[in-house]
Parts: structure tokens; sequence; C-alpha cells
């Protein structure tokens, strides 16, 4: 029987899923692209990195980029203790997820936002605000959703390779969640596992 | 009679237009942005910064963001000794725009990213390869293309102050062609004009 492989559009280094390859590829636009998942996903903040990798996953799922959403929803869950529950709540409907109002109206953004930055209205920024949010809060779910509008089109647009299984992305989301966005240096003291 | 201005839905600094109100309020993601469009548009690179710049401007059309395609239509310009002719040829319908047919190839690959990476098709890709593009250059055409889905995305999403005349366009697209996306440091030897 003839199987079917997907092949990426370009010549991308084999054995390395997703938009690792891409990095790989191009290391001149990795290191900016690391740096900005870092700061906006784990850097300091008053939005925890659970609701940060939430907001991601949500934008993900909805621009249909499978390797993003399955390897951030993972990412998510493992900063819960890997509770996916919630997560899969938020993709399905995250009117009624149990997440506070804050972050509800957040994703509310964000979901705006994956549409087009020009759908976004006072109100349901004021709506963020009524809830609790700060004005960085809504700033960073804005850029969180409009750099996975980035990640999921580099993602798709070179075809890159999309495990299926879902424990290769429970491992990925794992390692996500513990070591962050940055590649280590190789010089840096660093136990890897 | 009432006055209508457009306010950021955040309190953004006063007097600074578009991107760069979003890069004064979050220092600490503005870094790798700013990296990453100089990387992408200015970087050592085959194609030419008019073309990339005309990647990103019509992307930015095509994604409704204003402040970006007529501040990136001003940079292509600039980088083409000031003729916005081209510019707006490809911006109306590149198909029929008078550059090379290897340009040509890969705005069709962009204007597929712009609406999603999983539109991109292999027949697209064979065509850009077969007037003459890189892997490096599809590479980067995807990747401008989903940079700006996130950059239009931020500028709209924030609703940033974004000035309608072209006279300031032009003088930014001018700064951009010359000086580029990094800002530069305090201690830097650089002639301000």
């Amino acid at each position: 029987m003839p199987r079917i492989v997907a092949v990426p559009h370009i010549s991308l280094p084999e054995g390395i899923p997703g938009i690792a390859s891409g990095f790989a590829f191009r290391p001149e636009t990795a290191k900016p692209m690391r740096e900005l998942a870092e700061v906006l996903l784990r850097g300091a903040n008053t939005l925890t990195s659970a609701e940060r990798e939430m907001i991601a996953t949500l934008v993900s799922a909805r621009n249909g980029c499978h390797f993003c959403q399955a390897s951030h929803r993972a990412a998510a869950a493992h900063h819960l203790g890997g509770n996916y529950a919630i997560v899969d709540a938020v993709k399905q409907d995250f009117k009624t997820a149990p997440v506070s109002p804050k972050l509800k109206a957040l994703l509310a953004i964000a979901a705006k936002v994956q549409e087009s930055g020009t759908h976004v209205t006072g109100a349901d920024v004021e709506a963020a605000r009524a809830a609790g949010a700060t004005d960085t809060e809504i700033h960073d779910a804005v850029l969180i959703a409009a750099a996975f509008s980035m990640f999921n089109r580099y993602v798709d647009g070179l075809a890159t390779f999309t495990p299926r299984d879902e424990a290769s992305y429970d491992q990925m989301g794992q390692r996500m969640a513990r070591d962050g966005y940055v590649r280590r240096d190789a010089n840096a003291t660093h136990h890897s596992s």
C-alpha cells in the first residue's frame, strides 16, 4: 500500500518536528523568535505561564496549526500539574471554561486579534479592565495572539514535520514548561535530562 | 462640533505613531521584534531590501493595517530611489506588476501565508523554484508574511496612533530604509539628522 508522507516545502533538517526545523534552517531569524516566545510566555508577568500558554493554545487552535496547538496545550497542562482538562475546556469554549473572568476577557481579546487586530473594540478592552486586567496584561494578550499568528503561519507555511501522536506532544510540552524557549548555550552550566 | 479622535486601547506614550508606541510601552518585547524586522528586511540576503519591503507591504495592505502598509510602502519606494509606482503596482495586482517572475512567485506564497500557512501548496513552492527562488528565499517570503501577520495585528489590536498624511509616511520610510529597525545605542557613533 502506498504510504503518504507529508514532505516540507523546503529542505528542512530531517527528524526535527515543527518550528524547531525552521529554527535550525535559519538561526538568524530563530534567535529573535525564540527570545520573543521566552519573554511573552515565561518572562516576569502578573499573568501565569499557564494563562499565557492557554492564550497561545486558543489562537493556535483557531489558526488550525496542529503542531503549535498540541505543543502549547501540553505546555499549559504541565504548568498546571498535568491538568489537560482546563486547557481543553478553554479550547472548546473559553466563555464556559473554569478560568478567571479576567482570563476569559483576555481570551476574548486574543480571539479577536486572531481574526484581525482591527476587530478588537473599546468594549472588549473595557470588559477586560472591569475584570481586573492591567494595561500590560491587555498588551500581552494582544501580542501573544499576534505572535502566534506568526508562529502558526511559519510552521504551516513551510509544511514542517508534524507528529500525530499525543505522547510526543506531552514530552515536548513538559520540556517547554521546564526549560523554555531559548536554546541553552553549549558552555552554560545546564543539566540536560 | 465634536471632534472624533481615535484613542489607543491602552495608555501608550503620546505623540508616537504606530508600532513605535507599543515598543516604547514594552521594551522587553520590542527588542526581539525589532531584531526580527532587521534580520528579515535588511540582513544579508539574495533578495533586495526593496523586494522584501514589497512583500511586507502587500501582506500589510491585505491585513488592512494602514500604518504598516503606508510605512513599508514608503520604505520600499525609498530603496528604489523614491519609485512609488512599482510598489503601488505590487499592492494593486502583483501578477501584472513590473517585477521579476521570481518576486511574483514569492509574493503569491506570501499572499497565501497572509490567509493561512496551510494555504501554501506544493505547486506554489514549485512555481517559485521554477522562477529561480532558493529554499532560503522561499523560507524568508513565508516568514516575512508570517511576521507581518504579527506586526499588523499588534499595531491594530492596540489601536495605536495612525497618521493619515502621506508626508509623515514618506519621512518614516526614508528613515526605515536608511537607519533600519534596531534602535541605536546611545553610546554608538551615529550621526542623527
